[in-house]
């Protein structure tokens, strides 16, 4: 799945920032590919970037136009419709990441056919995927895995990428999620792939590359998780990582929203992966720790960080807090 | 899925009775639900049941035409088009495993609606499920799992399935794959589901039942498998099973297709099993093994079974060949 750039980013009337996470992760994630943001009346979210209306925005150079909003039910709400059809019109491609398939709105299928443009769905999988091969192909991999879903997979490996690439290492972030997809304007929703190709969809995400290179993967799910373990492995196998790191909230000791799921220990948690993860690829292992430890003081953070490193042996830092060098040397060690 | 009972079964004109493996299926373990076979001239296969043109099956109480053959590639050879959409305007529903959907050829369609019989591809899953829970539900649960693929996880459900009822246990085969599902009459074809639902479909395919009651659950791929293992987990984690059986041939030490991929040891295979189901099912244990010894002379097939046996301290036995009620004591105890 491509996604064309730079972008417009559409935030609606939106009046909740909370609902305008893929808006920020864009802004923070791929600044240089976004040229302004587009409110309706009544908007109260603002990134801080340029206000642009859709002619001036194509004007900037812009080639679509994002929905960076998650309405409350996931669906498009029915008047954006009409200003969304205006930045077809215009020539914009429509990508969003809701569950409301864009085509099933006419007006919005109609404007792109007018113009040419794309409407561009997400979380849609057209393309069909071989089975997994199993086969090992050259370029390097690492993957982030989680205790636990939504606690810092995307944000680690986003981060180790820009660090790999300052220090001037041939390294690609590979988006498996909405968000990261429209941060990287390419990859595959790997949750909305039929289950028996899941592997097959991994290993194309990842293909053959210079034996210096890294694929830094962007982890789903997690092993632990009764609803989503499957794509979890999946994804591991068809990614072969020659490199794991370990994402972890220190305060979370039950698996969001699952209270009858315990987060396993650490240690458990990276045997299980490793021990999964050799399957295709005999040298995978875990190198570091990522902890996400949003709301928590400095203090207790340090205190969190260093202790699960002297325990473990290992690396463990917030890379989103403490920045993520220590994980880059491990990787590359 | 449900698919409407007596067959008539579909041979075609197939010469080759290795293509013809669904079609024996049906006839061995649905032999009450098949009024008979339908031949185009050349077929060589021969099932042994009384061969009826569409409409004396229809007389005969067929409510659906089930296509027997695998035809090589999987798709569905256009000659067969014609005799099919026939049994369509019978007023058959027509139904079919093969990768080719029915409703591309505008003859079977038409057949169909003219009719008001329905197409039914197996393969096919039209229903949205939700995430999996993890909540547990009532009623007893047996999985059968595999070292590999395709070696005896659907038979061993079968023959289970069979020997309990025998004893008057109250169990049900739930069926995973489309073979399954024919032999079944309704089923979900597991591996065809978007990949964050399998979990999901798993539970919905094995609900809530009497405290005393056993489903008896249709495994699909390995834990080994470098391109089904994910299928297999979401599977293993939605079945929530209190039973599990593991599924091997002794002859095997390769993965079928992938020689850079060992069996594991059967211990090993057991631990993983179990410490994968466990996360839903803290009781999940191993509590026998089904060896699927065909083409070994029968003292082989004993000795593989009987030093199994007596390595592993568990049941062992190849059900097809010398019976279950073993397996069946062990999952009871």
């Amino acid at each position: 799945m491509m996604i064309r750039k730079p972008y417009l980013i559409f935030l609606g009337d939106e009046r909740d920032a909370l609902c305008a996470k893929t808006a920020f992760g864009l802004r923070d994630w791929c600044r240089g590919d976004v040229v302004g943001q587009f409110c309706l009346p009544g908007c109260q979210v603002d990134l801080g970037l340029p206000t642009l209306g859709f002619e001036d925005a194509v004007q900037a150079g812009a080639r679509s136009v994002v929905i960076g909003i998650a309405p409350v039910g996931g669906e498009l709400p029915e008047h954006w419709v009409e200003p969304l059809s205006r930045a077809g019109g215009a020539g914009l491609d429509i990508v969003s990441g809701l569950h409301s398939r864009l085509e099933s709105w006419a007006a919005l299928a109609d404007s792109a056919r007018a113009s040419g443009s794309r409407l561009v769905d997400v979380r849609k999988v057209d393309r069909r995927f071989p089975v997994g091969s199993g086969v090992r192909r050259p370029g390097k991999r690492l993957l982030t895995v989680g205790t636990d879903c939504a606690l810092g997979k995307k944000y680690t490996a986003l981060l180790l990428t820009r660090s790999m690439s300052a220090r001037g290492i041939h390294a690609t972030f590979r988006a498996t999620g909405q968000t990261g997809i429209m941060i990287a304007g390419a990859g595959i929703p790997i949750d909305a792939v039929v289950a028996d190709f899941v592997a097959g969809a991994a290993e194309a995400l990842s293909p053959a590359s210079p034996p210096d290179h890294w694929d830094v993967i962007e982890g789903q799910g997690s092993l632990f998780h009764p609803s989503y373990a499957g794509v979890t492995l999946g994804l591991l196998h068809g990614s072969q990582p020659d490199r794991l790191i370990l994402c972890h909230d220190p305060r979370r000791d039950r698996i969001d929203g699952f209270p009858d799921f315990a987060i396993p220990t650490l240690s458990e948690a990276m045997r299980r992966y490793e021990e999964a993860a050799q399957l295709t690829n005999p040298c995978a292992r875990t190198v570091g720790l990522s902890f996400n430890t949003a709301g928590m003081t400095d203090k207790d953070a340090r205190r969190a960080i260093d202790s699960c490193s002297q325990a473990q042996g290992l690396p463990c830092t917030d890379p989103y807090r403490f920045g993520c060098e220590t994980l880059v040397d491990a990787v590359l060690a």
